[in-house]
């Protein structure tokens, strides 16, 4: 790969904290990289994560003056002459930890989030690793696979990275964000019975159509944990996809069976509310509980994802997709948290 | 339990080799012994085990004059005044292994095989140890349950009892028998893609419809291995379900990814077929293969089995039910091997 | 079974709070039940668990007047006659929950924890169900078989329980109490690396001689966890054995690998010993940490640890043998918690 | 990496079939591609793989002229400017499959196993990708760690590449071969019990030495799955590492516990054996048998297994030694097959 089709790529970068600070750039590119791959953007899925990255709160790494988003689905337009997975052409998603191929996270992939301590993903071009990439199934769209790297494959990796779910075990999600909603569309299409809590009874309603068995509005029935034990008959859960924090993770403890699974995803409900629990250890033991961090997944992950989606026809549920022009808008849209689903910017037109 | 409600059973014994040998008897019950439980059987599924053991050409130990059939739903019409599981009025099915609770078959639980070294469940009325019973749920009939222990559980150990199907795995069945539809059911509903394979047209459309997504049709397609590398890329498929024996091993091993699943449940092509394949130690190291002996499964096999039908709603296919007075004619049916789907007996109308 | 060798038995049970209100008591033998095994008793070890249920400050439900104690070894004297697993002559030892064979733990198996909310086993004859049983190799002593099913099956499941320890491994133990101790003797016995933490040097230089291959004052050095991860490189651990509670978790999740395993037993540390982390949530994602409760174990993780012993010839510490009419005594050296190995009461001479 | 430290390297290669064919070549040195790390070579150790590759009797597909051998252990001398993980002067060996990393092997993996589809080790220097290499802890020899990468990670991947072996597992190794000795070390620095069978009492001696529990002759007791039966109350052994083929899988099959696990590693006794089972599908699931086929195994497993031997202690057991310019005569000493342990050449003195 001598020279590239195309000299600079106009990007998204946070000036400082806050929406308003997002500036687009014209940055060039450099030349590629042994074997790198250059990918056109077409599509990029925000996350939670991009939320509290661009607002300054992330409680991790993150590289001053960030291109912000982890993921996205594009088409190969260059490639670095010893690159072999990958032509011009191929339709491709990418890694979110760009090193963490299989097995078990290490320290050094952990410092290769897309988005976070390294650039990511809301620009027109990017250059990524040949082993980063995973092609994307003729059938699938960008918006729909631009939806999966770090929300579906922490869904995925929370219900299979471990002791996998069984088709007839019983899931727990909680809220309809973007892991949880998709938690709950693996889990119904792979046989599982799904119950969801939202404090709208409208968000609700769409978590029915995707799937959800029995539905909790935990406004109107603030003790969620004792309905989860009601409509379990006494029993619990299997697994609680856990994406609360602190404030959630004591009634999560009350509504999984006894010696049942707590993949802990998120903290949405903030760093700064008190926990539930008393004390936890004890509470652990005596359910003989499995809890276990999801700080994403690997590449693995994210194919057999893919693979799921194309064998069971699941559509990832897209609410809204912004032009890239529109990116605060964008940002705005996800910060008021009324929505349901993906929210999607369109980097390039199909 | 002092007295009985009743005293004694009609029951089929085989009294030599081959169908016609079939007699009905008056046999008295004994009082019930601790742990005991007493079973009005309702309906009664048959296997292929099953005709071999009327034949006469079961590989292994059968008792003499034995009560044949392992598979069967009824209701507790009794309990030893000891049993704490169950009460009169219950549905209950049982475990195709009396003693086979979990994990792994030891040489012991192997004697407990309904309808074989032990008198099985071809009666109207059967006393069980509590142990080995397994509730039905309200929203399965009888004869949808009766068709679970013997094929059903085969199949869910083979895709679930050590490396577990993902959602997306892709899995062959060969042939529409009792255990190969039951698995094609249990797969499909569970998110994988399955091809099956069969000499009629008319049967895999039968199987199209209960969920296959690519049918063989073996006599027209005799390399059927070939046929499922091309389905799938070159690469295999992640499970084939064995059910053929020493004449289809070897191409169920060209049929797999290097590194794929072979459970070995059945040698329906007959004993006495030479085999197919060349030096086996060969073909299982160079292509990494895992091959395992399923010789049925134990009753959290049949428990998870059961919870995953009422999840999914996956509906046993059956596709004839004979009167108890019919056994004769049930047999002869099944051994035409023309049929697709499970052939029950109603031992009792509901 | 008609009659009994002999007709009563002496047993502790506890009056109210406290070990000076212990008592001894001549209680007449029940008709042994269908499915028995009395069982005359040679050894009863104890564990701090028995310590805070005589002290009244277990945080579960604890029978009244209970006979105090989970862990004894003896010998079968008399057997109900459906019995098929044992015979007169026997040595046995038994499984701390009565009824947790296998598998997951459930509800009612929690209930079945021998000196809690059931008799134990310090008194000179009990009847066990025969299904509790595990048979002691010749090769192994009284004293040995019972320091092992609460302390020692704690401490394998701990480590094989889920993802099994593979030799080579690192391991964390905290302390030398029961748990730590067995643990620590079973990884190193098992091909593990292990560093043990303690205040007193003299009981490092014990546990040295027991196969510790690290040792850590945590007087003296009280950031162990920066230790931890000095001895080994900068990764961490692959296992911490946590037993201190709310107190230490902060440090033993500082003190793994990135995908590290935290089985946690215990809560040596006090239950009202403020906690040592900051937001939970955070650490268990940032560290991809996996913690697991561990109330105890079940029977085949006692029988795969005799078995484990009878192979490498590893032999369970005992620090002191005291009498049957010196149960006092005993608890209060345990009390003191200035001993390294199991305390030991021999309830009969052999 | 410009200029390399040096121009050429004295290489073996086979001209044709058998020993005495084998040529010494002065081939110069390209430059380092990309990710690309020179090692100096100091020890190449040789498999029975090696011979039948020299002899042209390998089953599988051997580049033309190929450098033989697979396992080597070196010191990297040169380094291509992109490499992260290596720098000149780190002691290094290499994986047997350069691309298999982790996870389960491919079929494009497969033709990266040195020494037979490409060139192999037996040469003074040798690029290798970066990701092919492992580090050797201070502690081990060159000669040490040449032993694993293809008897030893076979070995590890035979115990622990599937269900892991336990502490207290029996295991059944067969002969004395580089496979069978390093499987009996392993297991036997693992805690578990080894038997291992002979036609030599003089090797079994040996054996004895390096920690079996149980020896059998199998000259004297050619029924040796009746002896392991006795060895084991009947019950037979958790693990069988079959190594002989078709000539002896029948009696590993009678060898093995209901449940039992035989990973198939080789075929010694030879391709041309006739089987010594009678119908295979029968036996395998009437035994619940675990069968699997290991064609070596991934750099995890060597990463694993290095460990394994530093913190174990477990030594390599080495016959002989030949220098660089004797590896015919070493090759005839193996081909004679009358030793007990692996026979390296010192490629360059330390």
């Amino acid at each position: 790969m001598d020279s590239l089709p195309l000299s600079s790529t106009r990007e998204y970068r946070i000036a400082k904290d806050g929406i308003d600070s997002l500036e687009l750039h014209e940055t060039p590119l450099n030349a590629l990289k042994r074997n790198e791959v250059l990918v056109k953007i077409y599509s990029v899925a925000l996350n939670y994560r991009d939320l509290i990255i661009v607002n300054g709160n992330y409680p991790a790494v993150v590289k001053d003056n960030v291109v912000p988003c982890s993921d996205m689905a594009g088409q190969v337009v260059a490639v670095s002459p010893s690159v072999t997975r990958w032509k011009i052409g191929d339709r491709v998603t990418s890694s979110f930890f760009l090193d963490h191929i299989y097995g078990e996270l290490n320290a050094n992939s952990f410092e290769t989030a897309l988005g976070g301590p390294i650039d990511g993903v809301l620009t027109q071009y990017r250059a990524f690793p040949e082993h980063a990439l995973v092609a994307i199934p003729d059938k699938l769209t960008y918006h729909e696979v631009a939806s999966l790297p770090c929300a579906g494959v922490s869904a995925y990796n929370a219900l299979y990275g471990a002791v996998p779910l069984k088709p007839g075990d019983s899931v727990l999600v909680q809220g309809t964000g973007g892991v949880s909603l998709l938690a709950l569309q693996i889990a119904a299409s792979a046989g599982a019975s799904v119950i969801i809590t939202s404090s709208s009874d409208a968000k609700l309603e769409i978590a029915r159509g995707l799937g959800a068995m029995h539905t909790i509005n935990y406004r109107t029935t603030p003790d969620w944990d004792k309905e989860v034990l009601k409509l379990t008959n006494g029993t619990g859960v299997d697994y609680v996809i856990e994406v609360g924090g602190e404030a959630t993770l004591g009634k999560s403890l009350a509504s999984i069976r006894v010696g049942g699974y707590i993949p802990m995803v998120g903290y949405l409900a903030g760093l700064d509310r008190p926990s539930d629990f008393g004390n936890l250890v004890v509470k652990v033991i005596s359910k003989a509980a499995n809890l276990r961090g999801i700080p994403g997944g690997h590449r693995g992950h994210l194919e057999n994802l893919i693979k799921l989606i194309s064998v069971t026809g699941m559509k990832p549920y897209i609410v809204r997709v912004f032009k890239f022009d529109e990116a605060k808008l964008a940002f705005s849209y996800l910060a008021k948290q009324e929505h349901v689903g993906k929210v999607v910017i369109q980097v390039a037109d199909d």
